[in-house]
């Protein structure tokens, strides 16, 4: 059996439907050039029938990376298909990725359905998608809990239809190693093909009980030749399988004889793209990429590292891409240092866009003497902030202690001049208030988080929010060397998204 | 085999040797209250020669406790085994930790001996510990790297020498599952009196390849009967074990028949206490206790739960202690349910200290109208900071857009009294700049995190800071409804620690 593993990701798609990570397309293709970098061998792009913005995003990313195969998300419907068939056409390689749910409580409460039609369904969906790509693959959502004898009867119908990969997915993340495994391993032996290389498992694991990536290397030690992955573990609830984690356990473990596409050294620019972009801290103790992963501290430990690194240490730092001497660009840095340190970090863009983003970054660097590449990556994704109907001409907030906070605010509104002050419990809570005295609507502020993870005391802050509005909760985001500025940014990058 | 599977956190020893993480000794009685009602069954307090705050810290939560054994961790070391004996007098239940490295590179560089040294060594501390206590544990460093046979030699040797309990870390955190139970399998069937229960074998994984929770259940299937965990998998690098993720999967796999004393529902109390109190953030797709656990966003997910909520969820909410309708106080509140909200966030204090704390929450509540949990840790925590060299007077700030940051700042030093007003490039950085006109010290802002992670823009904001001086590290905190003043308290907090 061949052991060349392939890396599917779907930060793109399982990871960016998580409330508050929603990318733009720019974004979208900032993060796709880096996982081609990365090395991953499919990218999947967005479900093109849930939004246009998933169906634009598609297209731009097919027409932006090269290598890396592009995969669209259906449901088996046949309208579905052809919406990703459309959004592909730019595409290189090119995947549809169509399933249905196998397990009874999926069949009986979601579809209301029997086994033997959702089989027909399964092959209908996979024929049809064949018409247009010849890379299809078929997911049978809620496998995990979908008894093996009758998976077996959905994947081999599937593949005898043409699918060229399975997708086995542990979708609400109740399985165990050995169990998954076992269902890999059941899989392997009672389907025709698969042995063979006709078609390939791949694996798709949640973390709803931290199992995440146990279930998915049991799935590849019993047979499964691709991985469903996300950067960071990012997605629904508790998340998918981290991409970093596999993909270093393999290379640790390189008894085990598993060959990647992996560039291992990418993995941490990737990390922290993912986290900046979409606004997603990561928590200091997360295996791999999080900032105390390398970190010792225990006199024993410290002791034993000081002897030997080998005593302690299994990973080198630098494998995944960790560099403590990172380059900082400075006020005294050209445009091509600008451009060739977004190009290591995976961006590219027209000389018109860089020439804006340079010129961000000289008042940027005039303000602060070192920008990181977490404020590059925040320049790159700025210029999204523009045309709004709502915008922030001015604020003044004082604030302290023995200090009543308060504050006044200028802003134009469709390019009407408004103007208010108001006290508060503190600067954000003063400037808020003042801001609703010009905006007088019934919202709510139900999220308030400052990322402000960095060194020292001019950085730039990050704000993200949720306001709720109407019932419906909108996600704004806002960044400044002033954290009272970047909150009330963000407070009106929300209002400028509220239906009515 | 019996199937009652043990409980053994170390959240106070593993855990609180992370940088940024340590608790003073009122603050380590309330995690331990917190551990004694969610039914943990040994809690490892310290490691006693370490410093004198560890073994006080031990000494004080022995005198707190009742349910729970009391363990102290050690070298293979009479003198580490004297004191930590001595810590432990006042224990209801005690339990001395010792052990020493068993894998060829512990041997060779930590210890520059051989195998059979290693052994007598291990026997002798077990004989000596046995002296002051009847239940010894042993750990086996690095006995994820140990081989086999000479494992199962250092086990029978300590087993035989009388040690009730024989933990086998994966220190590394380099083991896969099915090696780690083959590990414990090998143990159980090799070593003369485990399986007939005269001492048992303890799991303790680390998490750097993402496998800690993976290989602890692994061990367990295979015949540990105790695992040794932190709430929210905090540790060292990428951590430990999470608690809470092998509580819920025993919970949710019932088939698998092991029992334990844990209570789920005070998971979720638990997990907020320890992050509040060590100020470590739990990023939010972490598996059972992540801000998105249990959220669900997807559009085919959102129509599966209202169609039938057991489609895509396992874990009911309710099961590990999420209640929405979590009672809030308010500036209406009385003493009676400020204690009894206390209580059941696991902190019992005397009538002197509720006093204080009581007139602390209705200056909070004059400002903020909801009071949360998080509040009340908060203000629980917050008399720490009495008896300071340096002291905030007075703080005003200015920012804004279209404005230059400035700040005026007045501190009293030793009782003396000091003024200065400095510019900067956003608020705290002109509060800081100020501040160190008045304190001329060569220190650097290494690290610099708010923590806003809350509902509603009054709500109190939480910074931690880490500041270099004289290469080395110190970690401050402050806590205001102004996120300024917070982040200058954190900077004196820092500055209050200098060694000289």
């Amino acid at each position: 059996m061949d052991n060349r593993l392939f890396f599917f990701d779907t930060t793109l798609r399982d990871g960016e439907q998580v409330p508050g990570c929603q990318l733009n397309t720019v974004e979208k293709i900032q993060v796709a050039k880096q996982l081609e970098s990365l090395g991953v061998d499919v990218i999947e792009a967005g479900f093109p029938i849930s939004s246009p913005g998933d169906f634009n995003s598609v297209i731009e990313i097919s027409k932006a990376v090269t290598w890396p195969t592009i995969c669209a998300l259906t449901r088996a419907v046949q309208k579905d298909i052809d919406v990703a068939a459309d959004a592909l056409k730019y595409a290189k390689r090119k995947r549809i990725h169509t399933g249905i749910g196998t397990s009874d409580p999926h069949i009986k409460y979601k579809f209301n359905s029997n086994r033997e039609e959702i089989i027909e369904r399964a092959v209908a969906a996979v024929k049809y998608a064949k018409k247009f790509v010849e890379d299809v693959e078929f997911y049978a959502e809620d496998a995990g809990r979908t008894e093996n004898e009758y998976l077996a009867r959905v994947v081999q119908a599937v593949v005898d239809a043409g699918a060229t990969v399975v997708n086995i997915p542990d979708t609400t993340g109740y399985c165990l190693p050995q169990e998954y495994g076992e269902k890999i391993k059941y899989l392997m032996e009672h389907v025709d093909g698969l042995s063979a290389g006709r078609a390939i498992l791949s694996t798709h694991c949640h973390n709803d009980l931290g199992m995440a990536t146990a279930n998915t290397i049991s799935g590849v030690l019993n047979g499964a030749r691709q991985v469903e992955v996300t950067i960071n573990g990012i997605g629904e609830r508790a998340g998918n399988t981290s991409l970093e984690e596999v993909a270093m356990i393999f290379r640790c473990h390189k008894h085990l004889g598993i060959q990647s596409n992996i560039n291992t050294q990418k993995i941490y620019s990737s990390s922290r793209m993912v986290s900046s972009l979409m606004n997603m801290p990561v928590q200091p103790n997360k295996a791999i990429v999080g900032r105390n992963a390398f970190a010792h501290s225990s006199g024993i430990h410290q002791d034993g590292v000081l002897k030997n690194v080998q005593t302690y240490e299994i990973i080198d730092p630098h494998d995944v891409g960790i560099d403590d001497n990172a380059i900082v660009l400075t006020a005294r840095s050209g445009r091509a240092a600008l451009k060739h340190r977004l190009s290591v970090l995976g961006v590219e863009m027209s000389q018109e866009r860089l020439d804006k983003v340079y010129a961000d970054f000289l008042v940027l660097a005039d303000k602060k003497k070192e920008i990181h590449d977490d404020d590059i990556l925040m320049l790159a994704g700025a210029d999204r902030a523009t045309n709004h109907f709502i915008k922030l001409e001015s604020l003044q907030v004082t604030s302290g202690k023995g200090v009543r906070p308060v504050a006044s605010i200028e802003l134009s509104i469709a390019g009407e001049h408004f103007e208010a002050a108001a006290s508060g419990n503190g600067p954000v809570d003063a400037a808020i208030k003042a801001l609703k005295k010009i905006i007088d609507r019934q919202m709510t502020l139900k999220e308030f988080t400052i990322q402000a993870i960095s060194k020292g005391s001019d950085d730039v802050g990050k704000v993200h929010m949720q306001v709720e509005y109407d019932n419906i909760l909108y996600y704004g985001f806002g960044a400044n060397t002033d954290i009272i500025t970047a909150s009330v940014e963000a407070y009106i990058d929300c209002i400028n998204k509220f239906k009515k």
